[in-house]
């Protein structure tokens, strides 16, 4: 086989909302599309990728830097043996060649983005569903066609009110969705506290089927001051209280919260997130672990860091992915992951689920067929499908 | 005054040489150019920066994403009260507006560039050399127009020999460095003690005039290993042996290592470098941090370091900077670092000092005319002028 081309396009994916670090308005994405010669079922091969939602476009790192490597390449580094399909750790090892140690920042998107094309390729040379290509190769073929997922929004809006807020959570119980997720720290700990009283309200009074997410806002006197407010409605999880680089604060928010603590979404390495384990003091018991593949170089290093979670006594079942695509879902299926996380009516048409799956009980089925399957998620379909 | 526009150029920066962790042939740098309505002694004044030397251009995340958010904004929030020159602080905030916490590799490196030409605009507005700006606002007016430097090379090459090695290093002694770095961990340990070994002879023997720099690549086995076998040579330093992020290695290295130990060129943030002083175990009365600031965000996000750097109880001499630039010199010079780095012949024209400036005893006196002063480095000055 070969690789004839692969092309770089910059989309907008901008939204109208803030969290409580940053809005949306302005925000973009990259495509990725390889291209190959082979023809299954009478159609070329072409695999699709993107670098996941929140971080911005890496244009040039891909194009001037990334592609090349690819395209330049000995095919010995790059395909499998029988030069039958594209080997991904080959392909890893290329893009990661000539970078400097350290920096793991939009380098790491950029490999993502490729990743993830990369794996369409070989799931759809396969002819399977990448979740069962995951299984396969990494989970003792133990996959699942599956997932739990939960619906993350409640952001603010620059119109917004409590009863806005629980609308929109509402909405997605009604979508079949079990727990829902709502953003904290944009506003002051009194009003949070009253968005929070009344998103409970949504849910039964359940604190198991809530999240807050402060994306990173706090310092530890403000994260103490949350986890005291909020620490008796025994919610689901409390999210990014911190910056995710400030791993001993977490780990004294840990001693002080009860309730389970989320992280890792904007950890981007192998070497980040051994930080997080070493020195966050999370519990592996009951914290979670959000580290976003496609953000962070791809499913060669997702693998590795899964490696090191279970070095420190983690289970898979404690990893609950942040971005709400369809390939972290085919990961989470192939490696029996806690869930995946879904951003219903946002970040659209990259976030949620193929056309037509019903979410019951916060579960979702995959689709089952050959690769990511973003040809079964038409408003992706029709964006991804104009770049090549 | 009014910013008119701002450019950035993608320049190749490629020498033919290789450290333990990348070859440089394929290496690039974004230069920027922050043109102004100001005119002073005739002349319209433009400030000219670029992302140090040795982690690629950032084109797109300038060009698509950081330089419109300061052309698109309120001047209240870019000039001083008077609107009479550029406010560094206002410009940083700016810049890191809608910008997710973690991740700081190549957008850190695109912010360090603008900051670089602010900062070469506000000294020219100010009509001061830039050390003097600094020393003003930062230093409680304890400036210096001199530093210490030192020659950075020893590189790996395609073509080489231990003669070719110390032909180079007598070349910078002959060119008046009192002190020599050359690189390890590129080949086997013995190879490079016999590297070392040829270097010292160079140097008359004497360790301290010396540094090796491993570049990140070793694991805690190998750089325990190389401590052992370097120790007795009483180094000047023992650079980046791990991962610029595997702090706990670093503790346990320093634990075993009695001479000094340097790292933190890559650690792009604040937030990073703090976990080098929480978990790294370093030795505040031996040990040298190397933040390299147009890496780092600029000049204000390395004086939120520096401050750090005291409560931890380091002094300003144990920080000597990475990347060999002028810009970096007028920092060491305003704040009284420990030195900067000098990579003399290679990285040109981005490295080195101004044309006919001597260099005596590993001290270098600065230019003194307003700004950076590239306009008095002539292979410089040709490649920035071309840009505006």
């Amino acid at each position: 086989m070969k690789i004839t081309s692969i092309i770089e396009k910059t989309v907008p994916l901008g939204s109208a909302i803030a969290n409580s670090y940053i809005n949306f308005s302005m925000m973009t994405g990259s495509i990725i599309a390889i291209v190959t010669d082979v023809v299954r079922d009478g159609k070329q091969i072409i695999g699709y990728g993107f670098n996941s939602i929140g971080r911005y476009a890496c244009t040039s790192i891909l194009r001037d830097r990334m592609i090349g490597k690819i395209l330049n390449a000995d095919p010995i580094d790059v395909y499998d043996e029988d030069m039958s399909n594209i080997d991904p750790f080959k392909v890893h090892k290329l893009l990661k060649k000539n970078e400097k140690p350290g920096g793991h920042g939009d380098r790491a998107h950029a490999v993502g983005a490729i990743d993830m094309a990369v794996w369409d390729v070989v799931a759809k040379i396969e002819k399977k569903p990448l979740y069962q290509v995951i299984g396969e190769r990494f989970n003792n073929k133990l996959w699942s066609d599956k997932i739990y997922t939960y619906a993350a929004g409640g952001y603010y809006y620059e119109t917004d009110s409590i009863e806005r807020l629980k609308d929109e959570l509402k909405k997605y119980i009604d979508q079949g969705f079990h727990d829902v997720k709502m953003k904290i720290g944009g506003a002051d700990l009194k009003t949070d506290v009253k968005r929070i009283e009344a998103a409970l309200s949504v849910v039964d009074g359940d604190g198991s089927r809530l999240m807050v997410d402060a994306n990173g806002r706090y310092d530890m006197k403000a994260a103490l001051e949350c986890a005291i407010a909020i620490k008796d409605f025994g919610l689901k999880w409390y999210e990014e209280p911190l910056d995710p680089a400030d791993f001993s604060s977490y780990a004294v928010i840990a001693e002080y919260y009860p309730g389970p603590i989320a992280t890792g979404e904007n950890l981007f390495s192998y070497e980040d997130a051994r930080n997080l384990f070493r020195h966050g003091g999370l519990r592996p018991d009951r914290d979670y672990i959000q580290v976003d593949p496609p953000l962070s170089y791809g499913i060669i290093e997702f693998i590795k860091i899964l490696n090191m979670m279970h070095y420190f006594g983690w289970a898979n079942k404690n990893c609950i992915p942040h971005g709400g695509n369809l390939f972290c879902n085919h990961i989470v299926a192939g490696l029996k992951l806690g869930g995946n996380e879904c951003y219903p009516g946002i970040f659209q048409p990259f976030g949620g689920f193929a056309d037509g799956n019903i979410i019951e009980k916060s579960i979702v089925q995959l689709p089952n067929i050959p690769g990511i399957g973003y040809e079964a998620k038409s408003n992706l379909w029709k964006v991804l499908r104009q770049v090549v």
